[in-house]
């Protein structure tokens, strides 16, 4: 297969302003550009809008406000992973030589239509996504016997890592105490447990390996991709304290990367409520079933940023159809040693993971130098 | 590049009912799986969800209805030509080998909120596709001396043609004077002059050249693919009597093929409206600038098929998220020799060429034996 990597990158800070859609696309797409002046914008083949947006055709709309005039333009959605879903997308439409270069851009409001799960008659009243995660964290609690104040270290890690994240929505630390006085939302789950839906854009330039040579000194590889979609709803989900679908895409990803999980040094994991990121540390592999927690407890007492160093969703925020590019910006930075006071140590191989609406399905990607 | 083909299709009846989107998609692909009973779904690595409906996760809740786990799964959006811009993708993620069987599924309710312009400034309040298609009309009428009785000639041969379409929202047949006696909708658009927004859902399996050996005796390949966004607006637009989207996609799609204009043997043309069927014609080569009504008219006069067979958006009904691939599926059956009342001739060759939003993006794809 051929190579495909990332060229260039452009995101915004991460807000609850009120801003058109068409706006919020624009601003992280004219970053890059401004970043970029190398690129010529008139070799972009293709344009792809990552978005629960309910406003059309805003692939041709963004490419006429960049003035440009690509051959394959449209939107794509599959709620929280929609980012990496289009990156993946971008990758086929270059190893199969339809498109040379590819722009990438996501972008949501605060008040995303892809919050509420409609279409899942399996949760009864409760469509909010606070609902499956209170169930993941009820059941996840009791099966390995861990507390309200043994969870509370995911946001507290990563509200600190995300205090150095200038495009974070979160500038405040909180304490294991913050955490578990925060409002009630349900038996299990507290405000500071939530990823708070923002407004928010990312756009990225992946291209074949003899444009990126040309463009940049710094390329990064796109090693491996996993993707596994296991249901829709939780009718079908077989557990509820382990992430099967995340499991698949996190073997599919390394095995066509030729890695193992311990070869990798660096991880955006998609922690869109406290629960998701010792869950999904296990089914990827970094820690031992029911052991998650201690693994990032172990990272917050080292003050070692490895695992979500721009802060995961819960501390910078969670635009939808941004998030999984903005994961994978955040990757790419780290690779190319250029994320300041949330640089890991010797990052040579980083991964990216990307799950939308109880983890029913997932995205995961491996990158590198 | 690996060669990509058509291993089964299957579609649904275009109506004005009034079901759920997720029902309707359903339809399409359980119609396919019925008529295919050797295709081994467990094998559908992909499933791309064409449509323009507000509904989210679409592709995860159609994949569980049909009981299969895909890798990859997400919704695709361009207003009307969501289906072949779906198709494109689905070949490029075979054609890269990061997978080898995709389901793509389109589906659209008569409401679609994909028929209203809403981003279009230039437009002023002028928002509904109509008023694009009577500025076209005006123009194109001026420009190459048509009248309105020269222009009736393609809403007559199109109805005429979905007559013999059993999946058509139109069964009756209109003379030059019931369309220029039809309701007046705008200076130049009369009501038979419109396609009709309508309820319907096609689906398709697209498929490695080794997979569809296996599973067809009848490939239908992918020969040529060609694409084009011009803008998204009418502020861009050089021409308001000829479609330069459509011509680069043709040219594109016709280069990739090694094929000549003159090679294709029946076409289907997105004739949204009457005025699109003869710009397209000539944009795309089969008939030179301003002679497209006299091509029409004479294949109208020999009862030969040619251009729009299934009897085009306007005797078809255009359900958007659906169209493109239905017009897909309406090529392969002719080179298949399986359109009954409504085959053509020695078919070898066939052109698909849908568009959205006043031709301002097109795609093209040249179909094969």
């Amino acid at each position: 297969m051929k190579k495909v990597g990332i060229m260039a990158y452009g995101i915004t800070p991460f807000t609850k302003e009120d801003q058109k859609i068409e706006s919020i696309l624009l601003k992280s797409a004219k970053n890059l550009f401004k970043n970029n002046p190398q690129i010529n914008r008139n070799d972009i083949d293709a344009v792809l809008v990552s978005t629960n947006n309910n406003s059309k055709y805003l692939s041709p709309v963004l490419s006429e406000m960049i003035d440009i005039q690509p051959k394959i333009a449209h939107s794509i959605e599959s709620l929280c992973n929609s980012g990496t879903n289009s990156i993946v997308s971008a990758y086929s439409y270059i190893a199969s030589g339809l498109a040379d270069m590819v722009l990438i851009s996501g972008a949501e409001r605060y008040d995303s239509p892809g919050q509420i799960l409609e279409w899942d008659n399996s949760r009864g009243e409760y469509k909010h996504p606070i609902f499956w995660a209170s169930i993941f964290t009820k059941s996840y609690k009791r099966e390995f016997s861990i507390s309200e104040e043994d969870l509370a270290i995911v946001p507290v890690k990563n509200h600190k890592q995300a205090k150095e994240n200038p495009n974070a929505i979160s500038n405040k630390i909180f304490s294991i105490q913050d955490v578990v006085n925060s409002k009630k939302l349900t038996e299990d789950i507290r405000l500071l447990d939530c990823s708070r839906p923002c407004t928010g854009s990312a756009s990225i330039i992946l291209a074949s390996e003899a444009t990126i040579r040309k463009n940049t000194d710094e390329p990064v590889w796109i090693a491996g991709i996993g993707q596994k979609t296991t249901s829709a709803g939780f009718t079908k989900n077989m557990s509820l304290s382990s992430m099967e679908s995340t499991k698949l895409a996190g073997n599919a990803a390394l095995k066509m990367a030729n890695r193992t999980i311990t070869d990798v040094d660096v991880a955006e994991i998609h922690d869109a409520f406290s629960v998701c990121e010792p869950m999904a540390l296990e089914s990827l592999g970094f820690s031992n079933l029911g052991n998650g927690i201690n693994t990032i407890k172990e990272l917050h007492e080292t003050n070692n940023f490895k695992i979500n160093p721009r802060g995961g969703l819960l501390g910078s925020g969670h635009p939808l159809g941004a998030t999984g590019i903005a994961q994978t910006i955040e990757i790419t930075q780290q690779i190319q040693s250029k994320a300041n006071n949330r640089q890991v140590d010797n990052v040579n191989i980083g991964l990216v993971h990307n799950m939308s609406a109880a983890a029913t399905s997932s995205t995961v990607l491996v990158l590198e130098k």
